[in-house]
This record gives C-alpha cells, structure tokens and sequence, in this order.
C-alpha cells in the first residue's frame, strides 16, 4: 500500500549520467512514509493500491528545490532606500543617515522573534509558491549574542509557518555592529568566545558562515572563526571573493566547507582546492544583477575541475531583494552561461549538496525524501527560459500536499 | 447603494501633482457599476451602503496594470533554441535548422486558434497573477492574412479566458515571411492592400505597429503600413530605435502614433517629436537584459520633454520569455534609472495612456474603470524593490473580483 503514485508523469530525475536531466519519459512515482518507493519506467512498476492516485496527463516532475544561501529573515526592508538612491540621494548621506546593513541591524534588533518570524513567513511562502521546498537561513542582522539567537529562533519559526523544510546558519561574521566600530577583533573575540558556544549549545545552528572581504572581516579573522565552528563541532561556510580575490574560497575548503559562496574573484587554486574537499560553488546571480557587477565567477574552472555548483537567490533586503530562485535559473544563464540542465541542477541537487543534503534529497531517486514538484511545461528546460516562473501546479513535501 | 466600498486602505491613486504616487492614507474606495464612485480620504466620503465592504487594514490599493507591449500569442516556444545556444550551439547554425523567428512562424502557423488562445491564456494567467488587467497583444507571428487574423482573434478569446482586458494590435510587417525572400517590398504590398483592409473590416485591431530596424522593414516601408493604417482609420505604434537609429520614434510621432517601443537609440529630435505629438515612449528592459544590450533609452531626453514612459513585458518567445511584468519595474531601475515612482506610474497611467486609455483606466480617481489592486505592503517602492514580486491579496477588475 503506497501513500502517493503518480502515473502518466515526465520525471526529470536529475540523477547524472543518464539522459539530459536523468529524464524518464512517462513514468511512474511511488511514495511511502514521505519517501520515493518507485521511481522510473512504467514497465518496471510492479504496480499496488496507494491512497491517492494522480494521473499527471505529461506533466513533468522534478525534485524540490533547494535555496541554499539566504539572509530571508530581516527587521524592516530597504525599499525606501532604494528609492532614495534611484532620486539621487549619495550613498555617503544615506550611510550618514544610518543607512545600509546598519539600517537592517537596527531594525531587527528592534524586532521580536515572532515579528522576524512572521515577515519571513511572508517571503517563504513567495519562494514556495515556485517549488523551493527547502531553504537555508542565515543570522548575521542581529550582531549581538541575543538577537542573533533570535533570528535564528525566527528563522525556524517562519519554516514551520510556511511548512518548508529550514536549515539555519550562524553568521555573526556578517558586519561589524556599530558599537565594536575600531575594534574588529574585540567582536570576533564575541564571535569565537561566546556566540559560537551558545549557537553550539542551543543546537540553533547546523554550521557558521562568514564574510571575508575588504569591507568585512580578514581571512585571519576569518580563520579564527573557523577554528572556533569546528572546536564546537560545526561545520563551516564562506562568502568569498564577491568583490576581490581574498584566496576566500580555498580558505573554505581548507576547513572542508560546505560551500564557497559568491566566487567572481575566485582563481584555479580555489577552484582545485573546492574540487579536491568537495566544497559547493554557490553562485548568486541576484547579487550580481543588482550589484550591477561585470566580473563573472569562474564557471570554467568550476566544470573542468569538477566542482559542484549550486544557485541561490541571497534572498536579503539589500544587495538582493530576490524572491524568485527560478528567476536565478535564467540569470545564471544569462549573466554566467550556465546551461538550463547546469541550472536547474544548481537548484536541486546542488543546493541539496550545498547544505550536506545530497543523500536525502535533490534528486527523485527511490530512498529519497517524496519533495516532488509537478510542473505543467513541455521540458525541463522552459523553467529557465521564461522569466517569471512557471508555478508548479503541486507541490509534495515529504509525500504531502 | 454601492457595488463595493474599501475602507481603511492607503490609496496609491497615481494622480500627478499630488503627494508621491498620488497617495492617500487611510481612505476609502467605493465603486458602482463597474466604476470607481468615490476614492478619497476617510472623512470626504459621505457613506452609504455596499454589497460588499471590505476593511483592507493598510493594506495599499494600486490601479490595475496595464502591459502595452506583448508577442504573447504564439506558437510552440523556443526554449530548446535557448538551450541549444547555450550548449555552444551557433546562431548560424540554429538558423539553418529553421531556428529563431521562423520558427516562431512555423509553430504559429501550424497552430489552431484554439491552440494559440489557450496557451496564451495561460501565459496571461501568470501576468494577471501580479494584477496586470489591461494587456495589449500583437500579431506578427502568423504572416500570410489567414494567420494574422487568427492570431488577433485567439489574442481576444485567450483575453476572454483569462478574463483580462485585451487591447490588438496588428504587427504584419514584423519580419519578412519565407516566401518573401528577397521581394520585402512584395511583403509590404500585401501588409497594405489586402491584411490592413481586412484587419480593418473586420475590427480585429485597434491598431497598427511595424518593425522599423536595419534587420526588418525600412523607414520607407514602415511609412507605406502607416499610410495604409491611416487610410483604414486605424492608428499607428512603432518598434523603434531598438538597436540603430533610423528616427524611429520621429516616424511614429509624425503620423500621431500611440506609442513609440524600444527606443534605446532614439536622439533629442525624436524625443521633441514623441513630446509634442503625445507619442509615449514604451520602454521593454526585458529585451535589454535577455540581448544583454548595453545602450539605454535616453530617459533624461523623455523627462526633459515630457514624453509619457510606459514599462511593458515585451512577452515573446525569443528575445523578451518575461512573463512578470513586476520584474520590468525593478529592470527599469536598475538598467535605466527609472525611480521606483516613475516605473510604477509607467505601469499604471504610461500603460494606459500608451494604449490611448488614459482617460478610462490607469488612475485610482472616480468616474475611472475600477480595476483595483490590494497589496500587503507597507510602501508603493515595495513593488519595484522586490525581485520576484509581491502579488496581490485581491484583484478587482471592472469592479469584479
């Protein structure tokens, strides 16, 4: 007795190696207990009852989709910014008016957990609505020991809310908060000393990210972060080379990080030493729009030395305000020439790998969690050509609906 | 009695002169009859009974949008071209395969009215679903006279399926059929003495547009369409200035034409042109951004003149698959420095105008259409901020929802 079986479907499996896709023209997919029973041919089906039957008329399925990288639960947003700089007030006088990330910090200070909760909800239920199914969160507004707590506590909150599957980064290294202003040390002394034991303790974190750049923390600041995740047992992340080549995404696989995010600047030794640790290339394509940055990551290197690269949307309220992943597939293509079977990988199982969630999900393979999108397309490749997203007409987490 | 009364809503009424985007806060909306009867503050509104009262709770209220520039009927897609180009695939070579346009018209042709209204209906049930209510569509994909009028009727029945406000336009001279090879001015013949006479008998479209641009029709071939327009009582629009300067946006202006599109090569001449003959230029950023085109269109010369800007999808299976016309705000910003306020108005009152409805649609003030818009936002800049966009809690359009 199956819970789910969909027949009649076109199953882009995205499992490597067989056909475009891993695609299975008219299949069959079996759940049980919110796992895949069956996956494949028709003719392979041994067939049994199940529960609900749903014939998918050629519909096409693919794995849930995983945003691996972003900042989605913020106090406030940054629209009135925007619209500032778009009327010509400076970057120096909004900055002057406490502007910027700081505006953001503030606000989420400002903000109780259930209110960070509640705006984020909003924003995953946007990303839901195209077939995100699992989402990575960052802290990284809060800056000190309790707000960052709570923004991880929210982001929780807002998972269950908006029924998606969350996965929480601690990222205390995001800013330096105004009060530590000249004292970058005597903050990632917080970092290490404090804040990293407590994420550890509270279990409110599955690993910690930072960011290393010019405007932000060193790679020796970086390191000492490092080295405290690990001596707590987490393991680590890195916003690297976004804006200079700071050997960041090396520095990531040096402490076996999971990703190397951003990675414009990224040079071959980054590249090899992602490749060789099985570190994640997380590209941001949203960023880079809004950034209106020119340099693009270096996509070649990633393919020759067999990196895995994932997509996201760095959901955040300023250099991002994305709320579409699918929109990333067509930028990833557009602005970084990824291929649309490169992309929609980027964003199942490569956004699964991102998040060490390669074995349970990101692919629609019998043993896997039942996170199956049913889009009404011709091929796999029309959700990256249009912008603007088509909906999948169901969405199944673990099995339901 | 009123039909519906809003109250406790901010009000986004578009109106120029009055506060930014003609906002009042705390209002009230009441319609009758498919229009607005009252939009004003709390306390000018003298009261009365409804069918139907809503308290919106702040939320904001927009008109309808209005996308004034759309291929959105057509044939198959080319979602397989856009990955062939991006697996490595040269132009040359998808070309000789029957690729790019001609493919287009090959699919279009091939199709049943049926089949083009009700894949049409569904692309349009994806703008409708960020409030667009007023959607203009094109011809140009059929190019013999049988398929020209059964791409303008499938336009209106997929506009009666979405239950959205469609506007036609007739584009023959779009690119030169197959079977003009060589004889563009045999092509124009027949656009002028037998498609635009039929197209005007039998009140298919409101009006006329033409590809002016080095790879399509001359200025000289353009003037024969517009000449023939005028003579059948239809008016007149113009892709121009897309990627040359042929004066374009002049041409349009000289025979009073709606609207002027594209226009990233358009001079001070045909600005003064466009200003004085009230042509309003309709700019299309997902064109701009999926040909990584680099020109922008002159905005300073449109606000120095006084050229009405409208912001459009372009939704076409080639250079603009948009299907969110949200995304053209935060593009219009972002790639041409629109204020957030500009690109809202140039989806409400620049649609409409654009399609010679300003006077009917396109504002929030009474005796208007009342095609309302409720979002859950705390500010307008919220719609152009957001990559992905916010979409709307409820959608009246004609007073119905």
């Amino acid at each position: 007795m199956y819970d789910l079986i969909i027949r009649n479907v076109n199953i882009a499996t995205m499992v490597e190696g067989r056909a475009p896709y891993g695609a299975v023209l008219g299949g069959v997919i079996a759940t049980l207990d919110g796992r895949l029973a069956y996956v494949g041919p028709a003719d392979g089906f041994t067939g049994g009852d199940a529960r609900e039957e749903i014939d998918a008329d050629g519909h096409w399925a693919l794995p849930g989709f995983t945003d691996c990288h972003t900042h989605i639960v913020y106090g406030g947003n940054r629209a009135r910014e925007f619209e500032e700089r778009l009327n010509g007030v400076s970057y120096e006088e909004i900055a002057k008016r406490g502007g910027g990330i700081l505006s953001t910090v503030t606000a989420t200070r400002d903000a109780s957990e259930d209110e960070l909760a509640a705006s984020a909800a909003k924003r995953l239920a946007r990303l839901k609505m195209e077939g995100v199914t699992t989402v990575e969160v960052k802290s990284g507004y809060g800056l000190t020991l309790d707000d960052e707590l709570k923004m991880l506590r929210a982001a929780r909150k807002a998972g269950e809310m908006a029924d998606m599957d969350i996965h929480t980064t601690f990222l205390g290294a995001h800013a330096l908060p105004p009060e530590y202003k000249g004292n970058p040390d005597g903050y990632i002394d917080l970092v290490c000393n404090e804040m990293i034991p407590a994420v550890a303790h509270e279990k409110l974190a599955d690993c910690v990210d930072a960011f290393c750049e010019g405007i932000a923390f060193s790679p020796e600041q970086t390191t000492r972060v490092f080295e405290a995740a690990i001596k707590h047992g987490l393991r680590v992340k890195l916003h690297a080379d976004q804006l200079s080549d700071l050997s960041g995404a090396a520095l990531s696989a040096k402490f076996g990080g999971m990703s190397a995010d951003h990675l414009e600047h990224t040079n071959e030794a980054g590249a090899k030493a992602m490749a060789e640790a099985g570190t994640v290339a997380v590209l941001l394509p949203g960023a880079f729009y809004v950034l209106k940055d020119t340099k693009k990551p270096p996509i070649d290197l990633f393919r020759k030395h067999g990196v895995t690269i994932a997509l996201a949307t760095d959901a955040n309220p300023g250099s991002s305000p994305v709320l579409s992943l699918q929109l990333m597939l067509h930028m990833g293509c557009t602005f970084f020439g990824l291929t649309p079977e490169e992309a929609l990988r980027a964003i199942t199982i490569g956004g699964a790998r991102a998040l060490r969630l390669g074995d349970d999900r990101g692919t629609l393979e019998a043993g896997k969690r039942a996170d199956i999108l049913l889009f009404d397309i011709t091929e796999p490749a029309e959700l990256a050509y249009y912008v603007g997203g088509a909906f999948p007409v169901r969405i199944f987490t673990a099995g339901c609906d």
